[in-house]
């Protein structure tokens, strides 16, 4: 991973005008100075998963520089019956590394979307802003011209293609497309969104474990009742804080956001394995008296915060384990004995705290039989 | 399978009509009468493949009686700009006998490449003419009141979508659709014709093993000069002969059509295993003095006949194992010891005789190290 760039206090100024202003056009011009601080907010949403970010800001600061900044802007600016694009990678985050996208994926994706929609294209969205897919559509908006929504489908990272904030909302997951780099490309239609998982899962197996793909198509008018607004000026606010917070990133990071820390020490046990797409096991965190304890229970992300039997943070909170040393967030694949890291957590977008929300991305979701309580209640009452 | 009916003798003049006559209009109604020929003779031309014809002769003979007879017609006598779809099942066989169509799945495919393409199907067209296939798609022709064309994309079964005839003259073979009995729906564009066999393979796995598809669409125009003309009239006069030549279908198949009886006697071995999708294996059959051994290697189809080491027919010419006391074909997954049999071979059509024909369908293309020979050059010369 390159090591963190130092943002000018001239670029942090600028996305810091991104909070919310009533009556104020949000409308700000990504650059290649923003991409870190993005890279940094969409790894710490990722929640241990989602995938690293440095293959999309890779790709995301050439296309910038070939083809000029990019717009980022609020559904509330742009034309209500225009189409959005959520789109993203689909695959094994391993072999975003190793199988490289061909970069023109987006421009495939759209063609296909505007002949099957018969309208325009307006914006692109990433279908979640957690891990490296709140980078990769980036690259396409640079090279196709298009702004980029400042909001996405999870607001955080999950697995799968249910656990889509435009779900809940019923939007059909359908027709949706995808793309390998070949420019291969299958469009699928089900009147089930637990079959569009299963088949777009096949398709990409086929296509070698990675693809690029759009699902959820809608207008704009829809979008703003559909998706996690903001979730991409929220990503920068939090990548900058860790970024300026020289000396201790995560300090910074509670004291900026809305960030809770659960422990800060050493990694003394990871247990873990890989069976088929998922990574799966456990891993455990001791403060460095050794009186505490806390255990990390782990499926592609980190799920659940235990510490003597309670909860602590648990999905669909978002739960990041930082090093110490470099401010990087750790995916789950990567975390061992030794790391000296911070644990936090994040409220997760009210949408997934719904019952219907819940029922797609909570504990018992994940097959955890454990309630559900926001991670900002735990930590508001005296254990 | 159903046993079989005899025909009227009204009914076989008709489909004799069907026989090239210059000048003249070949058009003929397919009522119900001619279903068990026409099955029987697209499993003759199944060359112990493509699947057993009695699910689509149900599927078929329902639809008739409920929409009315079906058009056969000369690709000569549809207009030249309109679609043709070339369609059938896609899976292995077996499942098509557990897992059924819907029965409309044929309506799914044409709204769809219709909306593709941008213009009207105006007539429906078996992929392969050797067994189900030949039958499948004549259901859909008379749900949809589209016109049956006279010819498929093989002229007989082979196992893979580049098989076809169509491949051979360059018509692309996306986009094609696929759809399920639940009408998921999926369509491919790929830049090779290898990728599309291995993406709907991989698609049909997912539906649980089967699915209709529609491929190589094109316009009449082209199918004139990409099909095998004249298949389903030539499957409907094969089948005929068969059910009318009481005492011995046989020798009333070899008397009355391009058929060469290569042994007639008992099964005496059979070594087969299903592996992947395909069966793999090989048979003997004993004439009943024991003097004569034909060997018959098998994948998925009967592919070469071997006596004493010598060839006496193979791939892309067509071998079928006859059930001496039925009549009926034996496909190759059904073959077992002490069956008394026939095995015949036709000469296959000219465009696979051809050194691009070849290539994919000859003897090396399956792996045999045997030169090709047509069936009736062999038997031809002085053995």
């Amino acid at each position: 991973m390159s090591a963190p760039t130092a943002l000018s206090p001239a670029t942090t100024q600028t996305f810091r005008t991104l909070e919310p202003t009533s009556g104020v056009k949000r409308r700000v011009l990504l650059g290649v100075d923003h991409l870190p601080a993005l890279a940094r907010g969409c790894a710490l949403f990722g929640g241990g998963g989602g995938g690293d970010p440095t293959v999309g800001l890779l790709m995301a600061r050439e296309a910038i520089q070939n083809h000029g900044p990019v717009p980022l802007v609020d559904l509330d600016d742009l034309p209500a019956d225009g189409l959005v694009l959520p789109c993203g990678y689909v695959g094994a985050p391993t072999v975003l590394r190793e199988k490289l996208q061909n970069g023109w994926e987006g421009r495939r994706l759209v063609e296909e979307v505007e002949s099957l929609f018969g309208r325009s294209v307006v914006a692109i969205m990433p279908i979640e802003i957690g891990g490296a897919n709140g980078m990769v559509p980036l690259n396409w908006a640079a090279r196709l011209r298009l702004p980029y929504v400042d909001a996405d489908g999870m607001g955080r990272a999950f697995p799968t293609i249910p656990q889509m904030t435009m779900n809940l909302a019923g939007v059909p997951s359908t027709p949706c497309v995808i793309v390998d780099e070949r420019m291969n490309t299958l469009v699928v239609r089900t009147g089930d969104v637990a079959w569009t998982e299963h088949l777009l899962r096949t398709a990409v197996s086929a296509f070698g474990g990675a693809a690029s793909g759009a699902m959820y198509v809608m207008t704009v008018a829809t979008a703003r009742a559909a998706t996690v607004r903001r979730s991409v000026s929220r990503a920068l606010n939090l990548g900058s804080a860790v970024l300026l917070g020289n000396g201790d990133p995560v300090a910074a990071l509670v004291s900026e956001t809305d960030a809770i820390e659960l422990i800060r020490g050493k990694v003394v046990e990871v247990a873990r394995e890989t069976s088929g797409r998922f990574v799966r096991g456990s891993a455990v965190i001791s403060d460095p008296a050794g009186n505490r304890l806390l255990r990390l229970e782990i499926q592609n992300e980190f799920l659940v915060a235990l510490e003597e039997g309670y909860v602590q943070a648990s999905v669909p909170d978002i739960i990041t384990v930082i090093d110490l040393h470099t401010g990087e967030p750790i995916v789950t694949e990567r975390l061992r004995f030794g790391q000296q890291v911070s644990v936090v957590s994040f409220p997760v977008d009210p949408a997934w705290r719904t019952a219907a929300g819940l029922a797609l991305t909570g504990p018992a979701a994940f097959g955890y039989d454990v309630p559900y309580v926001p991670v900002e209640m735990i930590h508001a009452r005296p254990i």
